[in-house]
């Protein structure tokens, strides 16, 4: 398979990657709106080569748009306009918005709304790894608007990075990405902002941060660029997680102020609940 | 040296072990009030023998009290009543408290109040492994409060687990301890009771949960009996980050209900400035 690869980050360049390995694609265009980024790319043999937009659309069989969710909006259309055989997916984050630029597009069966559930807190060609994807899950959003030949061939596609499929609407899945995934990153981002804004002395964070708040904040290093627009496409769901993570908080707060130290040790026994549930992923 | 370690779990077990194969302790005896932590301990070849408190105090050099600070609170005094040559000191986490009890005790001068910074989510002398110490910091607090000798002892015993020291007052200790520890373990307790109070379907949890959600999420899986009474001990400091970091939340929430993306956008990159902070550690 020829693979047209739109924006080449941490995300594509862990696909291309993987998918290059596996011998699942035979040739990966790269295509970025930044020439440092293609450079890196194809000097770690990430991409074969770097071409324009329509070029790489024209030569390939699957065009995988691995952009920021805002980039992703205005280029699906164009690109759909571009395909006749071409299969397209992406790999945004937020799938709602992206269904409502699609929606209605002739070509509208040739796409496949997809999210591969994994990544980092880094972003960019030099980041990009192996094996990033195995073992995860990709969601796979409305089904029933893509075409058989275009479901078989981005499942086959996620087969050779060994991903297991989710389905659901785009709908379900802003919500439950709203849970497991967006609210993480609003809270280490506010974790991180908090510590900087309170422990005026730098050094002290640092000497004696241990692994827990290294891990605590590890999200709150991802890039705005890419995170912004997720917050903006998902706000809604963003918000109402949102509302029930300060109710949380609060709610400590009350135990603390109150000396209610027996409710709050109810409280985390509950929590230490995640513990079960995240064991079942291994 | 001799020591009698109080309290096998995670910390003290984790501390024996490299105190064992440094060659720092010849004899370690170790006190639980669990009888199950103690085979364990034995099993692990984490304690040489297991003893009544009074015999192990009596029989050591240095006595290492690892409990959840509560219990620390209560026999740190009693400790102290026995000793006559012997060292004293904690790894608690909140250190004014612990400070109140000893304060004016006849043989304050034997005790050094310290803080390695250092541990996992997990608990119980299982959990305890080699090198969890290596390369951190350790805080000894009020050291004007010990004596030269016992002082000595403890720095010994840290250089002996490849820690380097830092020195402030219980006072300043707390302050920092809350930020760049107790509230990272308070907004990870939440963000795990936001997820599963919200997402009722828990299979999406582990099914869609990628690795940033579990890093967010993994100091939620820490002991209500270690972590409740290091807030009840450490509470005013604890409440103020609280604060800062619910109007840092409510700030977001703002954002968002306004459409204020480029707001977002800036303080997310303030926050991407803990990479930099953090980058410094290694």
């Amino acid at each position: 398979m020829v693979i047209a690869l739109i924006g080449v980050g941490l995300i594509g360049g862990s696909m291309a990657i993987d998918l290059i390995e596996s011998g699942f694609a035979t040739r990966v265009i790269g295509v970025d709106a930044v020439d440092e980024h293609l450079d890196k790319a194809l000097r770690r043999k990430i991409i074969h080569e770097a071409s324009d937009l329509e070029t790489a659309v024209s030569q390939s069989d699957i065009v995988i748009v691995s952009t920021p969710v805002d980039v992703l909006s205005r280029l699906l259309p164009e690109i759909l306009n571009m395909v006749d055989h071409q299969i397209v997916t992406d790999v945004g984050s937020s799938k709602e918005a992206i269904q409502r630029v699609v929606s209605g597009h002739p070509n509208r069966a040739n796409f496949v709304s997809a999210h591969p559930m994994a990544g980092t807190e880094h972003a960019g060609p030099e980041h990009a790894i192996p094996e990033l994807f195995n073992g995860s899950c990709y969601v796979v959003c409305d089904k029933e608007l893509s075409s058989t030949k275009a479901l078989e061939a981005v499942q086959a596609m996620y087969e050779a990075l060994n991903m297991c499929p989710l389905y659901m609407t785009s709908a379900n899945h802003d919500v439950h990405a709203a849970y497991v995934s967006h609210i993480s990153h609003i809270s280490s981002f506010a974790l991180a902002l908090t510590v900087l804004e309170k422990e005026k002395d730098e050094s002290r964070i640092f000497e004696m941060a241990s692994g827990g708040f290294s891990s605590t904040v590890r999200l709150a290093k991802s890039n705005p660029k890419m995170w912004v627009p997720i917050f903006e496409q998902n706000r809604d769901n963003v918000l109402d997680v949102l509302d029930e993570h300060i109710n949380t908080l609060s709610r400590f707060r009350s135990y603390l102020i109150k000396k209610d130290f027996e409710s709050f040790d109810a409280d985390i026994h509950r929590a230490n609940d995640i513990k079960r549930i995240l064991a079942q992923k291994k």
